[in-house]
């Protein structure tokens, strides 16, 4: 939709991989509606995933203990978090959108994406305390899980080896997302690409493409374990 | 229990933490026994979260795309993974039991642990594919989740607002300790220790304390959502 500002966060190593051409379809399919796109591609940026005293410039709130989630609200608060997350927040405040693309590495995120998570939704900026379903401070903002898988779709079933699907988003939708205040999407899930034969592929995208016409109309959906 | 190995995997910041007591108690207490105890400090050790193409020594399998998956499986079973990852390999080899010793971020363990798993627990060494519950490598070995969290016991309930404490453990429990053939321990869990008076944190860490002492005849939990 014109005018229409989203925030790609994307986390592959490789252009050419599924995830990569996921990326592609998005930013080009956004673009053509006339919105502005932004990507962090993560792996590009070198971003920083870990979670250490770098993060705060000048003095610590308390230097006889370290303890990363008070020195954070306490930094975002004075303006003192580091240029990389002061960057990552300004996208974030402008987008209406956010999508992360990513591979499921070990029934969740890939540790350079938790690292943006864990480094950029910091409390001040993200969530207040006391927490609890109207914590989030992201309000008034569409995120959604796309995401590529190692196992087939019947692997992530009840009965399936894998366990459901809904198990797997549960952490990171209603953890994450959810408690952010985001307004969540249902996920797009690309299972076993590295199986799936070139036409199947290109299926796969022309189906996330084509959601992405009207991803604007969406609206949330229920984060719960089904 | 004299002679026998264990490993913690510890990811915090601040030595003062409860996590750090955690930590320190676990190698006395192992210690005391006649264990021989190793410890891999993430954060000291300032170690690598993100999965790139500098794990692989010299020629990559595929040059032409880079598979993270394929190329560390490929570098596994020609000795072409990076030092740093083939001395984690040495620990978990050796170990009997491993503990996993972190704070709860965002419902999951902290990106430098991810890391950790994303990195280390690679094909060929950690498990095999076809996958299923019968393809992990890391047999006859106990592993054990010790974590800290931010809210307490009540709001981990089905009934409370973060959701019963099963969901958080199961991507972590069942998705990659148990895949990976691994008897999973009881998980540890110390609730919200920021917010308990110092009387209260003692009685967590006798508590832990007391536990290792009989650690080694526990057996292994189902690793089910309840």
């Amino acid at each position: 939709m014109a005018g229409k500002k989203a925030l790609i966060v994307y986390a592959h190593q490789e252009p050419k991989s599924m995830n990569g051409s996921y990326k592609a379809v998005a930013v080009e399919e956004l673009s053509k509606q006339g919105c502005s796109v932004t990507v962090s591609d993560l792996y590009e940026m070198q971003f920083e995933p870990r979670s250490t005293r770098k993060d705060i410039i000048g003095e610590l709130y308390n230097p006889e203990q370290l303890n990363y989630g008070v020195e954070a609200f306490e930094a975002y608060k004075n303006g003192c978090l580091s240029e990389d997350l002061k960057e990552e927040h300004r996208k974030v405040i402008e987008a209406e959108l956010v999508i992360f693309q990513f591979p499921l590495y070990w029934y969740s995120m890939p540790a350079i994406l938790k690292g943006w998570m864990d480094r950029v939704l910091v409390q001040g900026f993200a969530f207040n305390i006391p927490k609890g379903s109207g914590s989030g401070l992201l309000k008034n903002k569409k995120a959604l899980l796309s995401f590529t898988t190692g196992g087939n779709q019947a692997m992530y079933t009840k009965e399936g080896i894998s366990g459901d699907i809904s198990y797997v988003l549960w952490p990171m939708q209603f953890g994450i997302l959810q408690f952010c205040g985001f307004d969540v999407l249902a996920p797009q899930i690309c299972f076993a690409p590295e199986y799936a034969p070139l036409e199947e592929r290109r299926q796969m995208l022309t189906s996330w493409e084509k959601r992405l016409k009207t991803i604007w109309e969406e609206k949330p959906i229920p984060c719960i374990l089904e």
